[in-house]
C-alpha cells in the first residue's frame, strides 16, 4: 500500500489514506469511466455498504475492503468498548454483504482468527490493521505474478502471428480495478503491453452493469492499450472468423475441480471458445479457491440482484450521469451476477503459483495443502 | 392488409394508409416502448431510409417494406415518365439499404420481375401495389402457419410440466413488429397462449439496440404474456439450472443447408442448449431461405453497423427519449449486427409447411421446388 500520497493513484483501487489513518480511500467505480470520485470509508458500515453497493466489486478487491472493515469495526470496538459478539457480528455483515466471491469470507476468517487471539483493543487495531495490509500486499503480489506466469503464454500466441497484433477477448473486469493493482485476468495483458508484444483487447461490454465498457475500457485507455468495446453478443461471431486468439478471465469462486464462477456471460464465452478452439485462460489468485466443493454449478451460491439493474442502464447525458429506462416498465426482469464455467471449458488456469490444467489432481500439485 | 381504418392496428406492422391511398403506414420502432410513433412513407427513398435507419427492421418486414418502396416508385416514375433504368436503380438501392436479411433482395427482385414485364405506367403502379400488398398477406400467412405448426411442439413439452408455466428463452424480436402480423418466433407462442397453455417468456434483451427489451417485452405485454426480461449474458446459467424448456428464434438468413444466421449472439444460446440439451428451434418463412449458399459463416454477408450504437444506449429519462454514453468517449467499439448459426445447433426448423430437421435433405423435402 502506498500510504504516504494523499492523491488518488489510478492504478491502485484501494488504500490508506495516510499512514497511521483510520481512513480507508476507495474509487466509488459506479461513475466510471465519466466521473472519478474517491471515497473514504470511516466506519465499518460504510465498507460494508461500498462492497454491497458495488462501490467497490471484483473478488480480490471486496475480500481487501472487507478486511480493511474489519480493522475499522477494532477502532469502534476499542472506543465503545465492545468484544468478540461485536466482532461475529461485523464479520457475518461483511460476508453475507456479496454471496458469490468467496475473497470476502476468507479474508474476514482471518480477520476473526487474528481477533480471537487477541484481548487488547488497542492490539486488536494494530492486528486488524497488519493483516488488511498484509492481504492486500498480498493480493498485489499474486496479481503481479499471475502476469509474469500469463505472459509465456501470450509470448507463445504473438510468436504465431507474424507481427499482427494478438486478439484478446475478456469479460467483465478483471483489471487493477477489480483487484488492488495489476488485476488477475489484465496482468498478463499489462505485462505482454510492457514487454511491447502488439495487443488489441476485445472488451465485451458485459451487461447488466457494463464493467468492461466502464472499466475495463477505461484502464486499458489510461494504459494505452489498444482495445476495442462489443456488445456481450458479439465474441462468438468473432471467433468463427479467427479474430479472437485466446480468451482471459477472472474468478469469483473456483472450486477445487476447476470449475469457475465469474461475471454472468462468462459461460457463453467458454462454450464459443472451445467450439471455435480457441484457448480460454482464466486468471485467478488462489483466495478466489473455494475447497471445500466439488461441483460449482450445484454447489456455488449465484448472487441475483435488483431487477431495475437491468431494465435501467447508467450513462452520461448532457455532462451529467443518469439512469435510463430501455424496456417497458411494467415487464419484469431478473438479474443474476454470475455464472459457472465448467471446468472442461477452461484450457488452464493462470495462479500466482503457475499454470495449470483446470483439474483437481492439477490444482492439487500446485497447491498441496488444500 | 387492414386498409380500412385510419388508427394503427397494434397487432399489424405496416398497412397502406387506405384502400386508394399512396401512403404507407409503420410504426417507427426506434421508439418504443417508450413512444408509438405512427409514420407515413410517400417516397421510395423514405421507404430505402426507414430500412436503413432501422425506423423498421426483421427480415419479413423489411422484405415487405421494400416491396411497397418499389410501389411508391412507380407512382414516382408515371408521375415523371422513367422506366425500367430507374427502377433498377431504385432496387439496387432498396436491396442495400440491409445486408444481410435476404428477403429483401428477394421481394425487390419480385417487383422488378413484374415491372419487366409491364410498359404502361399506370399498370405498373397497379401490378406493384398488387404483388407488395400479396408478399404481405402471404407473409401474414406464413406467419399463421408457422404458430399452427410451431403449437404442437410446445404442446408436447408442456404435458411433460405438470401444468408448470412453459419456460420459453428468445432472442431479439422476431414477432409481429418484425414480420406484418404473428411474428415468426412469437407465432407459437401466441398460438400456445391462445390455447391456454402456461407460458413464460425469458426475454433476451439483445445488445446493441435492445430489440428484446424493447419491442418483444411490449409485444408480449400487449398480449398479456407473462415474460421476464434477461440481459443477453443470462440464457446460459437460466440453461444450466433447468430454467429454459426450449429457445425459438427467426432467421435473416438461412442456408439451403440449415445454417441460420440471425440477431449477433444467436450462435451463443444455440451453443447453450445444446450443451443443455435444451431444444433450439429456429421459425421463419421461406422468404429467408437463400438457396444459392451451402455454408452461412463463410458466405452470409454480415452487416457491421456504427460502433456508437454499442457506446451510446437509448432509453427514458425524465419522459424524454435520449442517448446515454456508457462507454469512455475514446474507445473504439465494433457493432456487427449478425450472428451465424450452424445447422448442427439447431433441433428443428418451423416454417410455413411444417416443421424439419436442420439438414439439405429434411429441407428440400418440404422445399422441393429448390
Amino acid at each position: 500500500m502506498n500510504a504516504d500520497n494523499d492523491t488518488i493513484d489510478i492504478n491502485q483501487s484501494i488504500r490508506l489514506y495516510s499512514r497511521d489513518s483510520q481512513v480507508i480511500e476507495i474509487i466509488d467505480q459506479r461513475y466510471l469511466p465519466h466521473q472519478l470520485i474517491v471515497e473514504h470509508l470511516m466506519h465499518w458500515e460504510e465498507a460494508e455498504r461500498a462492497i454491497r453497493e458495488m462501490h467497490v466489486r471484483g473478488a480480490p478487491l471486496i475480500g481487501v475492503t472487507a478486511a480493511f472493515g474489519m480493522y475499522l469495526a477494532a477502532i469502534e470496538a476499542a472506543a465503545q468498548n465492545k468484544g468478540l459478539p461485536f466482532f461475529n457480528n461485523v464479520a457475518q455483515q461483511l460476508k453475507a454483504s456479496r454471496p458469490t466471491a468467496v475473497n470476502l469470507a476468507w479474508a474476514v476468517d482471518r480477520q476473526l482468527k487474528v481477533l480471537n487471539k487477541i484481548t487488547d483493543p488497542t492490539k486488536r487495531i494494530a492486528a486488524t490493521l497488519e493483516l488488511a495490509t498484509s492481504i492486500s500486499t498480498e493480493e498485489v503480489e499474486n496479481c503481479y505474478k499471475i502476469g509474469q506466469h500469463g505472459l509465456p503464454l501470450l509470448q507463445n500466441i504473438a510468436a504465431t502471428k507474424n507481427g499482427q497484433p494478438l486478439n484478446i477477448l475478456t469479460h467483465c473486469n478483471a483489471g487493477w480495478l477489480a483487484c488492488v493493482r495489476h488485476g488477475t485476468a489484465t496482468a498478463p495483458i499489462y505485462a505482454a503491453h510492457q514487454a511491447d508484444i502488439p495487443i488489441h483487447v476485445w472488451v465485451d461490454e458485459t451487461r447488466p452493469r457494463n464493467q468492461g465498457a466502464r472499466l475495463t475500457a477505461w484502464e486499458l485507455g489510461q494504459a494505452g492499450i489498444p482495445h476495442t468495446i462489443i456488445a456481450d453478443n458479439t465474441g462468438g461471431h468473432l471467433m468463427q472468423h479467427g479474430l479472437v486468439d485466446c480468451c482471459i478471465v477472472g474468478s469469483d469462486r473456483t472450486t477445487r475441480t476447476g470449475d469457475v464462477a465469474n461475471k454472468i456471460g462468462t459461460y457463453l464465452k467458454a462454450l464459443a471458445a472451445k467450439d471455435n478452439e480457441v484457448p480460454f485462460y482464466v486468471a485467478l489468485p488462489s483466495s478466489t479457491f473455494d475447497w471445500t466443493i466439488r461441483n460449482g454449478i450445484r454447489e456455488i451460491p449465484i448472487e441475483e440482484r435488483n431487477g431495475d439493474e437491468v431494465k435501467y442502464i447508467q450513462g452520461l447525458y448532457n455532462e451529467t450521469v443518469v439512469k435510463v429506462l430501455i424496456s417497458p416498465p411494467d415487464s419484469a426482469a431478473v438479474n443474476y451476477g454470475f455464472d459457472v464455467t465448467p471446468a472442461s471449458l477452461v484450457t488452464q488456469l493462470i495462479t500466482e503459483r503457475g499454470i495449470c490444467q483446470a483439474n483437481e489432481t492439477a490444482i492439487h500439485e500446485l497447491f498441496p495443502k488444500h
